[in-house]
């Protein structure tokens, strides 16, 4: 039997019926792959239309946050307390196969559907927005200047129960007909990484304030 | 007067609403974006419902395609010939500010709006096939194995006109309140790349078959 704790129940929106087999539904693997990435993709009916927005996120436990501005059409949208379904998907690389046919990528994606509710408190929103600031870059929210009771006014914060979700995966070489393994084509993996540059200073930046260590060695993997 | 060579035309759809100034009509960044992308995430609804689904991608000019599947829910679905929000989005880096507030992102980002047609020929869809291979990959197609009738039969390609579309671009430093300048806070951005690793070869790879200089020196930036 589902142990919800360990894993999410399917329902007909998260089973995976395109290769099940790279369909995971375990809540650890969902959360990794939610902490590791940096923005979701928001997408919401209105009208009859669909909508898909990039925008960033946090989560606390078993919710993701979303914030913006009430100008948003967005979040505008959303805080009517419609479905929503928010992918969050991480490239890991090319799949390079000796038959056109059979290239593939490497990748984990999570989708969430549910819908998502303001936050309405100030002390929630403050926590949305820590963990928020959090997810992006760690160690930063303790340095900066707090959002004033002015700016907590002038953001929504919606949070969006992680409950109906689940994870593709592919990991691997190529697959290719049995045929094909002949042929005198280099097949196999590039891998792909999101990897941080050198941090460019704010050209208005005192230089006697020195580069954090959290920003010098930043890695966006998890593991 | 709006030339519709050089820009698109705005709609109450892609009209930026949200920091309008980051809106961006020209078709030449829109192809940019799309053309450095590797994943685009394709929204449509279903019996009232959002759906995202993260998807690769080509482009033969005005035109993008996608495929798979008969079997996938997306492409059974976008052939009934439904609205669709396609968008691409670029992460070029984190903008630290002094305040939490002003934190933001650098990024460059696509959204179309559109009905997707089924693509019928066997010819239509080996260009559309082609073209989805050189994207993700130049020079690779005429190497590999091409599509047999039986595979060009099993897949699904979908055209969807690039007409509605608009990007949204945020590039520099961050901006913040001018009191917070004088804050002894770390401010600037810190770069992030989608960057290749170093190629695995299939386990099945005779040790003759030499990596490709198009593997070896892969760099998705188009610029």
């Amino acid at each position: 039997m589902n142990n919800p704790e360990v894993s999410f129940e399917t329902t007909s929106r998260t089973q995976i019926k395109r290769l099940p087999q790279r369909g995971d539904y375990d809540r650890e693997t969902v959360y990794q792959i939610l902490d590791e990435g940096l923005i979701c993709q928001v997408g919401f009916v209105s009208e009859g239309q669909p909508f898909v927005i990039p925008t960033a996120y946090g989560r606390i436990d078993d919710r993701l946050y979303i914030h913006g501005s009430p100008a948003s059409r967005m979040l505008r949208t959303l805080q009517k307390g419609i479905e929503v379904c928010v992918t969050v998907t991480l490239l890991d690389g090319l799949v390079l196969a000796r038959s056109a046919f059979h290239h593939s990528m490497n990748y984990r994606s999570v989708v969430i559907f549910g819908t998502a509710t303001l936050v309405e408190t100030a002390e929630g929103k403050l926590l949305a927005l820590e963990a928020f600031t959090e997810h992006i870059i760690r160690d930063r929210w303790s340095e900066v200047r707090p959002p004033t009771p002015q700016e907590l006014a002038g953001t929504l914060v919606l949070s969006l129960p992680i409950q109906e979700a689940s994870a593709k995966v592919r990991t691997g070489a190529p697959k290719d007909d049995e045929a094909d393994y002949a042929l005198p084509v280099w097949a196999g993996e590039l891998p792909l990484k999101l990897v941080a540059g050198n941090a460019i200073a704010d050209p208005q930046l005192s230089s006697d304030i020195p580069l954090p260590d959290y920003v010098q060695n930043y890695s966006r993997s998890c593991t």
